[in-house]
């Protein structure tokens, strides 16, 4: 039967997910689980936690009869933000929970995935396309945090004046060619948004038609070389470049370079999971804000695509590049590549112009899982293609990631557009 | 000429828009003209002052070669955000200027009237266009300062236990009647921007295509009769109707009904420019954030309208309505009219569900005024139609004010629309 | 009769004292009558008002029968501080209230002082002692904010770039001459607090014992000049002087030479109520928070006295000096004089060592005016001697002053003090 | 040789002390050592590095000729706030380290002891002295941290919803009796501070006269039974019971009884190192601000004792009560004893009404280690006694702790006084 194949593959699929989030923290000491170093950045321990959480609030609790949950209180902790499910732990006190402790979090995992794996094998066929569907959804979800993980250890640990190290990094062999163009494209009436029967968020539906405009889009994100020479260009010092927020938040905070560079005897470096390391100037800039990425293209005297066009020129590229799966956790210089495009997806998330909105006619999940993406509609921005830090069966072209636009703690780029002549 | 005859139609024009801003100060005391009740809400010195300096900064220092300012310390005090120009007064301590004193401002202002006049009266051919074009800009600009005049000073007296009323309101007589009603509009390729010759702001431009699904609108804003469900429903109270920013923000403000109402013993008054009233029921809902806007249409089921969708339902339209004209300060209630749509002009500016963002192949204006418009292009909402605090002579449909979210001290309202079924 | 002519004798000085306090507001425009340039400032028209309600609310409701308040509002907008007496307006808003105006104020203080004059003129005997006491409180306290009246708007005056002169100072002639010298003085068992039969505060008495330890005691208080070496040691820079709230607060704000203090072409300039002066060396060091007395003391190897040493060794020098009677507004030169110790009196506040604290057996007043003192207890430090903008009959030996250690828009300076050997 | 033995003593004790702190983290989890629950609030982690610390700066690196610091890094993170020394990691940062590791600080502590060994094992006569004077010292603030230790695991478990158990606490048994009262005594001229050869703090010095009039002091603490008459009988409603700053701190913190109090279904209980309990009428009450003392103090009809008169009246009461040693980490209910005042050390700290201030004629240590006590002298007030959290051996009746007034997380109580009629 072919669900009881589809049983079995995502069981195997939800074993190598959940697997990869606790490799991923195989680096780790004891106490690394613990610290939020700021109130983005949530515990490993709550990473750990909370997608255990989600699997055992949204799937066993409503569709595995008898289960009993490991801890009653664990439904307050790491619940994050569903409002209608109940009251929560405020965000902001992540980082003050020593108890439960690392281990006792690996047990609740352990806990939760046995229970998944009995329900999976008992599961009613009534129950099928539900609890599948929402499986998937943990899984997706549980993607999201693994990036979210990596990112906030490397942000944790930059916060230490020992500049711990995550996990030593090769450095990549080999000539690095880079030849750069603006492609033009011609616009006219287009479609966005997921296509085919395969997994999206309820964000990236319903395809849609667009009108666009004919315009170019570059080869490749902007290199750490080419951001360099804005920095010398007096670019953190010139008004003109900047949005009007974004310019009061780059003075307030003393910004003057992308984060985590700092200057040293030999020039710029960069803190990295890898440990403190000379900038790659062939490498696409990485962990700028939204406002850094559109003041360079001020200053370039282009602009940032938007959503639409970005989807609209890359829908056709293949989807592979510098996923989690290199385990670098770092961007690559660029390289020519097979295509028009390069690094379109993988190494670093591309911001884009457009705001972060519901498409016409799209409709968010029923219930709680409503919450999951709809409701952070609202001074956010765009980005797409993942990064470094993504896994590559989580990214897809109709993938629409968003942050705040002052955000830049996630390996967030971007990549130039201009209108046609 | 042509031109003269143009120049003497805008002389005629300035004369009355300034008249008017000084004619809307004069119910004010002295010391009204001083405070600041919170940054957002300049004083009225201020207001008066600003708008001559631009004159002055823009047009007199450009163009009128032995042009002397009255103070040159005003370059400072009355640039209001153009970082190009150079360094001005923090924005949160206006009010803490006593001088210069309110009859010092107002003979600033003679003084530079007087200048433009004498320009006006002397214009070389070859600078005719560009400083009547400037002259535009500047009325334009000093008609947006008007209605902030009238909100500012609403905002301050509301801060005052004593409730100062700003002019006595007369109540409207005669029999209310509104049938409310979602009138369908077919989608497809539309166009929206500014088309032909008149004025328009550079944000406003170019005239574009946009394809969009079959909706219908609203054909009258949502009146206080209609928002006070809400509020009975628990709107307040339920955070699935929110988005997590603006449930974020209500809860922390400790909001449960728009701006200036407040519970009497006779049920819920609000705080107007004529003093306290019982609300009208009737009338328009006023002073809601985009945050209520939107939660009270995801409680009605519906949704807020786009930008495109706004303009394209409304732009033939006739742009008449409540206007500061009335000098009633306040929305009235709805009344039917002739035409499908109602107090789509004046009343009450409507939020839309579009983010404030650039439209494909706009071009801000060369130099320090393009910083006007283009740099506030982020985390703002666009709300479209002027309110009864906007001269008639400065709307039009193709129109775009814009805010933070949570901004709530214009009189700012909203309409429905909804995806056709 | 003894007691009429005391009333006699009171009301002249009520009429004297209430005059004072509006002719020194003369050389105000009305905008600055509103103005509350930061929490601790509170503006000319509060300080008119609130003095004026004083002696409504705790004389004329109390103590003349048929009163009646002119606006029953102003028992909300103008009390200060009394918790016991009900609600008041929240401090850092006073800045907002334009009205009543500064005319009204007037009216309200004409209105009051008719009916202190009507109730003086028909006392009953047997209220005479109650009233006569409270009328000298209140007088006290209208001497005070008189006080606060001139440093608030000289802190106003200085937030404005303009510099407005509130009035035009006379340059001092003559020769300034000072001979420095530390005074001992033989320490043993002392009394120190009010004695005789005059006014004083709750916070004065009793008078005590207190034993001291012999020391020796500045003869004047430290000059600008004098200080003016303590900056250039880089007494600003180096930790060791400070306090560890000093030093933090400092660094926080920034602070590098006293409030008033900035360099201009000609060097250390300071802003005055009569404009922007060069610093005068000889004058007393002035606007100095206790944090910067005490590091000045511990980097001249000395320290500050006690205001039990302060006292014993002032008790018996004439109380005069500089006071506001002498409408400069600004501390004077120091200058050879009959006695030891000179500028003890007038010209600047002296910090003392001594935290604000109750005197044994104290007992406050009963009722609210208990809070007039008592309650403030705690966190300020103990300032002795009155300024150049206290009025000469207000102050007394054993008058205790206090403020927060960081405060420093008073005029406050201080005197050294050291061990006997 | 005396001095030889006197070494090995002090060995003992060294070894003993430094023992004692990490017998104290036992209970505890890896996790637990990492987090700093508020800015107050070391993690253990850090306590453990930082008193390791003061022994190599202060000692082995300027008298163990050869000595080389295990990690160089260790100087900035673990130096507290000796601005003389250096820069040093920000205070509020410490719960963002994970590195070092606890197990890494531990062998940082065996490190650190084996050297001293070394250095005491062979110490030059002519160093003896200082070293030894030096190593008390490093001993005393060992034992300050090893309280703080324990109140920072309180305040840090008190965060979590899960509300750990530190230690598992034996409830007393046996009949607690208590007779309270008011125990008079003479003034006149008294001496305080510090006598003997035994070791005292720099603040504790020189013994010196005081005068003081006749009063009594209460022979027991105030109990958690009567502090609840306070509480009932609206003491936190009520702003005459209250110092300015304590009203708007309680006001604004919400406080509306001690920390740790929260009201459960069986009434009032309180979180302990030994879990939940239900308060204990009979126990001191704890965890109380000066503020709240303050208030009750006054609404009782009494006052809090001047550190003067705790030390006049509890010189010669036997230092003997309810420490460390006990491990019931928790003040214990009030019973007789032999001597007029009981748990006057131990239990709990007792809240004077004295600001701390140098004593006459005091004199700081030389160099940084002046930076000990000295600079903290305002806006603190005195605590005298000692808690259930001190080593018997580290209390003595001169011994000056110190707190800002707000700050209750100690094991903090108070003790009436009244003046003789």
């Amino acid at each position: 039967m072919l669900l009881k194949n589809d049983q079995k593959q995502l069981l195997k699929r939800f074993k190598e997910v959940r697997y990869l989030t606790e490799q991923l923290t195989e680096p780790l000491e004891t106490e690394d689980f613990v610290v939020q170093g700021m109130v983005d950045a949530s515990p490993p321990k709550w990473h750990l936690a909370h997608t255990t959480w989600f699997f055992e609030r949204f799937i066993l609790k409503d569709h595995l009869p008898e289960y009993e949950e490991l801890n009653p209180q664990f439904d307050y902790l790491f619940n994050s933000y569903y409002e209608t499910i109940g009251p929560f732990h405020p965000r902001n006190q992540r980082g003050l929970l020593t108890r439960p402790t690392a281990r006792e979090v690996f047990s609740y995992r352990n806990y939760v995935n046995a229970h998944i794996e009995k329900l999976l094998n008992n599961l009613p066929e009534s129950k099928a396309e539900l609890v599948l569907e929402l499986l998937e959804i943990g899984l997706q979800h549980e993607q999201q945090h693994q990036e979210l993980l990596l990112t906030d250890i490397k942000y944790n640990f930059s916060q230490n004046p020992l500049l711990p190290v995550y996990s030593e990094s090769s450095e990549p062999s080999g000539i690095n060619r880079r030849v750069f163009e603006m492609i033009p494209l011609d616009g006219g009436l287009a479609e966005i948004g997921h296509s085919g029967g395969d997994f999206c968020f309820d964000n990236e539906s319903p395809r849609h038609k667009v009108y666009l405009e004919p315009f170019s889009l570059a080869s490749h994100p902007v290199t750490n070389g080419e951001y360099l020479k804005f920095i010398e260009a007096g670019g953190y010092e010139k008004p003109e470049y900047w949005l009007s927020d974004g310019w009061a938040h780059i003075k307030k905070e003393g910004w003057n370079a992308p984060m985590y560079w700092f200057k040293a005897e030999d020039g710029w470096n960069s803190f990295t999971l890898g440990g403190q390391k000379k900038i790659g100037l062939d490498e696409p800039v990485c962990h700028v804000s939204f406002y850094e990425a559109d003041a360079y293209a001020r200053w370039a005297g282009k602009r940032l695509p938007t959503e639409s066009e970005w989807e609209y020129a890359l829908e056709d590229t293949v989807c592979d590049g510098n996923f989690v799966e290199s385990r670098t956790f770092h961007p690559r210089s660029a390289r020519s590549g097979n295509g028009k495009f390069h690094q379109a997806y993988g190494d670093v998330w591309e911001w884009t112009a457009s705001a972060y909105s519901p498409y016409p006619g799209s409709k968010p999940l029923e219930g709680a899982l409503g919450e999951y993406n709809a409701k952070f509609m609202c001074n956010q921005m765009v980005l797409r293609g993942g990064s470094c830090a993504t896994s590559s069966s989580h990214i897809r072209s109709s993938y629409r990631n968003f942050f705040q636009p002052e955000k830049r703690w996630q390996f967030s780029g971007f990549r130039l557009a201009e209108d046609a002549e």
